[in-house]
This record gives structure tokens, sequence and C-alpha cells, in this order.
């Protein structure tokens, strides 16, 4: 038995999980950028799935690693993420943050031991940010040679989300997420069925709205905004917004991924 | 803002993060399955993606709900298993075996509270059995109305692979393995770098060898059978088998299926 | 004050416990097996003591170190298991499986950071089979030098059970078990008090029938097999099917060890 | 033995730690807003004292319930927080953000069940933000009733800070945080020492210039921003600009306040 | 199948893993007293073996067991104990102490959860008595019902001791220690090697000595003050002197034992 | 930019968190002892504050520093402490002893890893004495090399408490605490509501009674001891013996720092 050696990764592989152990030994070499695509499993209203956030960042992800071919490739994604705030809405399952924490670094420690210096995740979902950054701290700890990024994906679309069309209070499951759905595959929306949540401050109860204030930072669960937690008007989202949408995030994701590669 | 009702399930989804929130009620309200695929992140030798264990898995969980049109849904999948046996081969990345228990229980837990009472775990990693038992005990003593049952993948196929040619040390990356890979898509092999690792007892080093016996049960990592961590010969692999393997899988994995629908 | 030398062991300790540390060191020096008895503390029926699996591993595991005189010492066992399935019956305590493991890993690393080498796990408990398994996969991890093996006790003696008299369904409590205890110790068994618990698969419940296929795996609480905790018909047990299993165990577990002792 | 009763609070008592068992059940009574500061002890450069983070928490808070005198009280501070990327430099002790999450909702939590409803946590400490929110979202799943609220305090102090002389790099140990501490009580700054450390994003290496992007989020240890472990210049810090930045963040803090006390 | 019924327990029997289900009911319903021996596998210098704590424990509590016949039941022993000042020398085996909380908070919780109301712990070892104390503190917390006690064994014998020839330096394996495991069975003892360890205060290293002190309580591991291990001489050693320390210490906890009782 | 040196430690500074990195290196440099207080939040009878263990231990502390000018610093306290027994009266705020352990042995663990070799800690408050025996033991594994010590308060005052008049029963928010409280700062008592609690063995319940014996240790709530959670009369308290009892504990620390210091 001789082991057998390979000079090249095949050229049309974005994902990790599809390369060989020598094919992975390679992009070692070159240094090559890996990115983790992070998402929910929760309730997104009458009308988008349940894995909308899930969805969305493979998504972003494969399109910011085809952009970068061959210097990039997405290791197996998170497809649960951390939810209590949609636990009294159907379909929701939420890790405990700790345990969300304990699968990003093991998978990111490990990838920095085996001799990986660059890791961008990517979260369709904004609830898993502390947790990221708890995650980024222990890391910080344990492997401070490693360069570990993490990003939201709707919050970076400051441009086109700009001129979307959008009600007072907007967010989960609005204009923005359900054009983004819309734009990479229209049959996940069950259009019909889409229904206005929550669009107005004054329509929230007291701790509702405050929880919309920036800073300090206070929550409610989802379903003390609006009997179908949602934020904004999901009806009015429309496939060319969502294109918009993100086409400016793997835009600014791919100008990102070369700044940690120059590094 | 009133809301919407379905009144039946999109016939055609079959993964429950493709549902929403409306239609996750109407599937608890007929009692479906669920069924959760969990793989592995691990060296598959020089042929076969880290990722073969996951694909597998993902693979048959949808054939299985295919075939139970309507009464069973296909959860997110977990794709980082228990892979400490293949850590010094590259691009594992394993989690630790009780991380791996609390994400199980934490999910199951959860669909069982939220009013699922059947779930079917399908692994396409052996690794992974000993911590689906350990999660086993943990659901039976919080959740004991819960039917919770998980099974192996290759392991099924008895008559299909009795008459696969084999050698004398086969599994890991081997004939069914691979078989298996090119059936489900051929282009996820790289044949012509796929090499035979360990084939006889007579060539493993005595700790080993003594692994391969079925009980008392020992274990090695994967680098002390073989160089390139493949026991078997994966060469003489098939679509023909794997087409064969995976049917006997499926057919069998159905059969048990409907014996959970009818509890 | 002069730290005193041993040049041997005294030749009829079998008991790790009653080893001083000089005599620890030259067990060490000489590469001895170490077996760790584990057991369980859990209901047995109407006339079998809770105490049934750890009396009879310990027993075995003291059969198999007098079989191998001075190359094996069995260390303190561990007489609490994992048991969440036996916990709605009387006298049943459980230990967290993730516990137990802890338990295992802390005492098998800390021997083999020591310089012991082998240890041989004899579980009375099939409960603690799945707990077993990821502590090894936790040890191959920590300690890949270590060869740690773990077998159960009953399902070894194939041969002694093949002629045994057993009802359809058997298994805890049952024939082999009673039969072990009685040839143990007849004072063990309150005799009198034995009773027949589910002997036949038609008498069980559905899902109870279900956990009795073998793959894929489901289980039940043990009150829903019977109202007794008891799979089989324990009044046919006799000492001498007893001694016939028991011995079959022993010289299987003896002769694995001499395998392992040649590594 | 006659159970005392006190009919009102003593008026001039700020500090939850200083009320007897009798008063707190009054504070209980009339739904006070409870605050707690929670700081770090880390390097603060040359010339600032590793408390610092903890000194101004403590202050602001004690500040805002003198404001709402005897609507809200200070509860007793947490003194060390989450600090891996200080570690490296001199006085530095960190916990680890699974502790700190620990610590929060014990305390948060237990103050729920004892019928408090209305938390604010004052973070002197921006390390702290990423556990405070795993805390909250922790806290959402077993407290929804509990309003729990987290607010950095120079990120605050917008206006006073705009029209700060700073650097650009700037931020720990630098103008806005020496300029409080020289108003809070200038004898706890060493003033000679006061010393610049990065100010300026063409000095900053490539990784550690990366981290002061806003998103995607990435970060360094303090050592490789400057020797000192400094952003900006301390040396342009004045009691009169740390005044003004105190008090914006005071009235801030006492509006919001007033809003949690309305709720 | 009817259910079997006893009227009474075997009167013979002192062990709790000796009984069936249906005589722990009975035990249930007359409150008895449920005692568990703790020990440790640690060093015990040259001449007496590492169970010695286990094996104390073990006797006095089935000692006290016998007095109260039919009143109290000895559960299954803990022969690993809270041992890392012993880690240094040969044979010892220690869990972290957290472990071990969690090992006694189990048992002890589940028992009193089942019904019984009286628990006993005995300890042959002194390092096990912080987290005993832990332990106790938890169950107040969970079971404040539960009266949970916990005693050490050689402390308990002050007059015996009184009289007994000790050297200024006493303790670990020393005079007490070994007086009773003569009396308990003099081959346990390893008696031609008995050697004195520390046994003048004036011999120890500073921090060794500073140890000694009673209040503010340090430590050191024990190789710190003695080669072997030992504190004290234990060739003064004598059966007799065993038999009354071992005598006041059963009298002390049978008399403790009825108060409990009496509850 | 030039790093600043300093060359002495400001004189007057007895807090650890009060100094700057620069003054922390040459504590090290001279192996400084560091002091770490450690109180409780909990009830203290209807006339002390519920910090009254936190406020004794900060100011025993500091009063050490002050003796020991220079050479011992006091590090930020941790004023939250293990009081399940305290649980069911109001104002009582508890920690789980586990992660009490957590923080000590991460805080004293850091601090060995940083260099400095000695840490007193000083806890006001006789519960935390469990979890400070357990941190010990995890401190020996983890860093034998460290000198950690930690004492009671009130217990070290043999002297003095030997003349004060105390009832029967006495201890918690009795006549010492109470008299250290009025001798510390006499705003802090409440004194017209000072009210005795059980004073008498004869008043208390038999479990309750029980639990005042020494060894073995068994524990109740503290409202099994009295409506108010008193043990003793505090109205016979004076700031005169709270003096006497101060000084003789600070005489003590103070002696016994010095032989740390001496190590």
């Amino acid at each position: 038995m001789t082991r057998q050696t390979v000079t090249e990764i095949r050229p049309q592989v974005r994902q990790y999980g599809e390369l060989t152990s020598l094919e992975i030994e390679l992009a070692k070499q070159s240094d090559s950028l890996l990115i983790l695509p992070v998402g929910a499993c929760e309730q997104h209203g009458d009308g988008l799935p349940v894995s909308t956030d899930s969805i969305r960042a493979e998504h972003v992800a494969t399109a910011v690693a085809e952009e970068l071919a061959g210097r990039a490739f997405v290791i197996p994604s998170i497809d649960y993420g951390v939810s209590p705030h949609h636990g009294n809405l159907p379909g929701t399952i939420t890790l405990d943050p700790r345990t969300f924490v304990d699968i990003v670094t093991t998978v990111a420690g490990q990838l920095s031991d085996s001799g990986f210096t660059r890791i961008l995740v990517i979260t369709g979902h904004g609830g898993n940010m502390a947790a990221l950054g708890v995650a980024q701290q222990v890391l910080l700890g344990t492997h401070p040679n490693l360069t570990f990024a993490y990003s939201p994906v709707s919050a970076l679309a400051t441009e086109a989300t700009a001129i979307l069309p959008r009600t007072e209070v907007s967010g989960h499951s609005g204009e923005s997420e359900t054009s983004q759905m819309l734009a990479i595959d229209d049959r996940l929306v069950d259009s019909p069925r889409l229904t206005a949540g929550a669009t107005a401050l004054d329509d929230l109860l007291p701790r509702a709205r405050l929880s919309r204030t920036k800073s300090p930072a206070s929550a409610v669960t989802f379903d003390q905004y609006s009997e179908n937690g949602v934020l904004g008007d999901p009806r009015t989202a429309t496939a060319t917004a969502g294109d918009d949408i993100l086409g400016e995030i793997v835009a600014k994701l791919v100008a990102y991924s070369r700044e940690m590669l120059r590094l």
C-alpha cells in the first residue's frame, strides 16, 4: 500500500465536507479560509420555513466561497442556534447557548490545532451573536493565533435595506428576510400565508417596546411582539430586493475575506 | 392581524426545516415521525470525502421520509460526530461525546415537550452509537413517553453485504461505504485515488488486531490500522452494489418506521 | 527514615486495594492487567437483591484475577451504574451516565498516567455498556496508548446459555442472572419469592415489544415490560446452570486477558 | 420572640447589601429596580488601576440609585469580568465567560424567584457584553417574566465623547476612561505615568487593524495593539471631561430606569 | 403473574445491596436509616494497603448497622475519594471533588425522592470532609426534608486516642489508622514494612509545618511531609488499641444513629 | 512610545484593584501576600444588613493589609457566598457551591500562574468553609507550589468571645457578629429592631437541635432554628466587645500572614 498524493484540489469543490483528507492537507498548506455557516431552527411566522436562517447562512457562505474559488471552503453548518426568545411559538428548537459555544469552540479549536489559521463564521440568526462573542473570547484564550471572525447576514446590507419599504417596527421574518428567501428560492416561501406582525411601536406592549431600544439591551419572547412572531410586513417583500440585499452581503463578506487572506 | 390557518402540509416537503410553524402544528397533530440524520466529519481515506457519513445519513433519512410521504419529516442534521479514533488523520473534526449527547437530548427533549412522540435517529457513523445509547438513557429518565430509536446505516444491510466481495478486514471507507457513495453521486468519490487499507488480520499490529474482536470491546486510533485509515479495499466498490445496500437499509428503516407510526 | 523495599507482591493478594504503595510499584513494573468491576444498584424483581449486577461483576473479576495469579489485580469496584430504565421500581439508584463516564475516565486516566497500560472493565450490568463505550472514546482521545477494554458478563456465555431453558422473552432477573446468583451464594436469592415476569412477546405492549428488536435500538422503562420488572422466569434457574454460565464467562475473559498481557 | 416589623426603608440607604431582610421585603413589595454593577480586574496601562472598570460601574450604579432614591438599590457587584484579551499583560484576572454567565443568571434568577421583577446590569467593561447577552438569553428561557436589561458605561456618552479630543484609535484606558477616573477620584490615577498607546490605524499590525472593523467582529489580545495595552492617548484626559461623560451616562440610565419602573 | 409480598426483611441482612425491591419497600415504610461508607484509594505508606480508608469505613458502617439490627442498612460504598494531596505517591487514585459531590448528591437525592429520610455518611478518609460539606449544602437546597449527616472515623475516638502513644506529628497511616487495621484483620497490614514517617514538627519544612496549624487552613502534598507519606510511627500500633478506637467510634455513631432514628 | 517604569508602589495603597500593572509587577517581584475577602449576601435577622459577612471580611482583610503595609494587598472581594441554608428567609442570594469553587480556583490559579505564590482567603461566612476546602484540594492538584490558606473570622476570636455574654445557642447574627458590626460602623446596624432568635437548645425542634452537635455534622435551614433566622440574642452586643473581637482576629491573621511571608 502506497499513500496517494494529490497536487491540486478538484476545482469545483467549495464544501470542506466534500474534500478528501489529501485535499484538506493541500488546503491547509495554502492557508485557506474556512467559512462556518450557523443558523437556527425557529418559528418564522406563517409563511417562512423554520430553517430560514440556516438556509440564508449556507447560501451566503457558499456564494462567498464561490467568489474566492479555491481560497475558501465551507465547513459543515450548525443548523440549530440559540433561540430561547422563540420557544413559545411552534417549530422552534433551541440549543442552550453554552452548548452552542462548546460546539463552535470545539470545531474552531481543532481546525486551529490541525494547522488552519482563519475562520469566518456567518450567522443567519442574530440570536447567535452573543454566543459567538463568547466563543471568540474563549478561543482568544486557548488559540490566540487563530483569526476567528463572525458576522451577521442581514445587518451587513445597510444600503440595500435603506431603500427597502419597511414598517416602523421591522426585523424577524419581515421585509428583508422574506425578500432574501424569495431570491434564494421562492418555493421556500408559502407566499399566500405571509402576514404582517408587529409594525408600529405604538402597537407594542410597554416591555416589548422597551426591548426595541438599542442600549441598554433588554429582551422579550417573540409572542409578546405579535401573535405570529413576526416584526414587519413580509407581504411587501420581493425577490429583486432580496437579490440586492444578498448581493451587498456577499460583496462585503468577500472583501472582508480577502482582508483575512492577506494576513 | 389575523393568524393564518393551513389545512394541509405542502405535499412535496420532506424536510422539517422547510415547514412553516403552521405546518409543523399539523405534523404534530397527526403525530408524525421525526427523523434525525447524524453523521461525522472525519477522514475517509484517499478517495472518499470527509462528510461521507453525513451524506449517507441524510440520503437514507430523506429516502425513508419519501416512502412515508407526509407521515415523517427529516429534522436538521448534525454533521459533526464522535470521532476521536480518527483524530490523527487529516480533516477530522470531532465533538466531545458529552457535547454530542447534549445536542441530541436537547433537540429530542424539546420536540417531545412540544408534542411530538416519535424520533428516529439515523447515524451514518458507527462512532456515534455509544453516545446515542447514552442519549437514549438520559431521555428515558427525562422523557419516558418519547419513543426514541436510533439506527446505524451500513450494519442494516446484512443481505446485500453478504454477497459483496470484501477483504478479511473491512469496514471504514471500505467496500460498502464506497459503494454507497458511488450510488449516491459518483462525483463525491475521487475514484482514481481509492486505495486499499488494512485488509488482513495478519497485517495488523497486535493491539489493532485485538480491537477487531467483538467482545470485550477495545479500540485503537485508525492510524494504527493502516497509514491511510482505511479498512478493506474500496477499489472493488460499485454503484450497483451501493444501490443494493442502500435499498436494503431504506427498506428496513421504512418497515421499522411503520412500526413506530403504529404505536 | 529509610524507604522500605519489597521484592515481590504478597502472593495471595488479588485486590489492588489490599496492596501497599510499594507492591503497586512492582505491579506496574511487571505491567500487570488491572480489572475494574462495575455493577448497578437496581431492582431485580421479587427474589434477587438490588446489587445482583455488582456481585456478579466482582465475582467474575476476582475469578479472572485468580486464574492470572499475580499478573492481574482487581481495582475497587463502582457499585452504582446507569439504570434510568429501572427508576420506576423500588430500590434503584442510578447515576447520570455523564457522571459514570467521569468516574471511569478519571480512574482509568490516572492509572494510565501513573504507568499502567492495560485495563479491563467487567460490567455486570448491560445498561453500563453505552457509557463505557463513551468512556473508551474519551480515553482514546486523552490516553491513546492505554489499552482499555470492556465486557459484559452474561452475554459472553453463549454456549451455556444456549442449553438453558429460557422463555421467549428473557433477560433482566431471568433464568441466567438468577442461576449465576444461586451459583455464587444461594443465600443471596430469596428463592420462595422468585416470580416470572414478561415471558412472551405477545404479552408485551407494542412499545415494549418494539424495544426487543435488536436494531434500530429503542427502549422503555422496565415497569412497561412487567409489573415486577423481570424478563423471563427465574423459577427455572439452578446453581448448576449458574456454574456453567460463570465458568464460560471466566474462561473467555481469562483467554482475552492473556491476549491483553501479550501486547 | 415576636418578629419585628418595619414600615419604611432607612431613607439614605442605596445598597441592597446594607438593607435588612425586613427592608428587602418592603423593597420587593414596592417592586424596586435592582442594579447590578459588573466590572473587571484587568490591565489598564501604566497609569490606571486594574479595577478601573469595576470602580466606574459601581460609581455609575450608585449615582443612578441616588437619583431614583428609594426606588432602586445596588446589589453587590461582581468585580471580576471576562478579560481573556488582556491576559498577556500584568494584573489581569479573568473569569471563564461560562462562569460569569453562571454567576449572573444565578443572582438574577434567585432575585426573580424571590419576587423582584426588574434588574439592570451596568458593566464598566465592554468585554462582559457578550456574556451578558448570553445570560439574558438563558434568563429569557428560565424567567420569562423578569425584565433583565444590561448596559455599557462609556458607550452611552455619545455627546460628551463627540467633543473629546481623541486619537484615531482610541478606547481601552484612553481619553474617555481616564477622564472618568479623574472625575471620580484623581488619586486613583497615577497621572505622571499615563502614556499613549496605539493611536493610529497605520501603526497597527494587520490583524490588530482588522479587529478594529465593526463587522464582521474579530479580536486580538491587547499586547498586539501596543506594548502597554492602551488604545488612545490618556494624557489629554481631564476631570472636567470625565464629569461630562459620567453625567451623560447617568442621565441616560436614570431615564431608562424610569422606563423600567413604569412597566 | 401476581406480585409477591413480604412481611419482614430477612433478619440477618445488613446490606441494602442484598435486599430485594420488596424488602426495600418495607425498610422505607419503617423509615430506616441508610448508612453510606465512603473511603479512598490512596497511598498509606509502606505497610498499609491503599484501600485502608475504605476498609475502615465499611467495617464501622457494618458494625453500626449490626447494633441497630433491622433499623439501619449499609448502602453500596464509594471506594474512591478526594485525594489530590496523595497524588505524588504510588497507588493513589483520586476523584475530582466535584465528581465526588455529584455521586453523593445523586445517591442521597434519589433515596430521598424514593421516600427515605435519614442518611448517615461515614468517611474513612478525612480528605472527603470538604466535599461532603458541599454535598450537604447542595442537598439542603434540593432536599430540605432529608436529614443528611456525615462523620469521620478516627476523629471520633477522642478517648481511646488520648491514651495512645503518639509522636508529636501523627495522623495519616500513623498509630491510630494502623491499630485500626490490625484490629480489623492483621493480614491487611504488611507489618514488617511499617516505617515511621514525619514525627516531629521540627523535622518538617516550613510550608509543611504551617499546614499542621489548625486555622487558617493550608495544605501540602504528602510527599512534602515525608518520603513515605506517613505522619507518625505506625510501628507502635497494636490490635488492642485498634479495638478500643473502633469500639469508641462505633459506640458514638450508634448513639448518634439512635438520635437520628428518633427524629 | 516607551514603556514607563516604576520603582515603588504608592505607599498608601492596600487594594490590588487600585494598583497599576506596573505596580503589580513590583508586588510580584517582592512576593507579596494576596488576601481575598469572601462574604455572603444572606439574611441576618431583623437588625443586621444582608452583606454583614462581606463587610466584616473586607474590614478584616484591609486591617491585616494595613498592618503588613506594602507586603500584602487585598484583591477584589467575592460578595456572594454559599448560603442555601438561608434561602428561605428574605434577601438571601446564594451561589451554587460548585460555581463558588470555580471562581476561587480561577482567581487563585491565575494569580499563581502569573507568579504570585501566597494567597490567604478570609471568609466572613462560615458557609463558605466547605467550598474553600474543596477549592484548596483542586488547587493542590493543579498548582502544588501555591500556598493557599483560608480562614474564618469570628471563630478566630476565642479569647474575646470567651468573655462575651452569650446565650446557650448562639451564632449567626448573634452577640459576636452584631458586636463586630457595631464596632465597624454602627450605622450599619438597625439597632432598634435587633431581636433575639433561638437561644436555648431546649427551644429547638429535634432536627435543629441535632444539627448543633459538632460531629457527625448535620444541617437544617435557618428558618427551622427560629422565625427570624438568628442564633443568640444580639441585643447584648456592644461596639467595645466588637473592637476586642476584631482586634484578636486581626492580630492572629497578621501573625499568620507573617508566617506565610517567611516561607
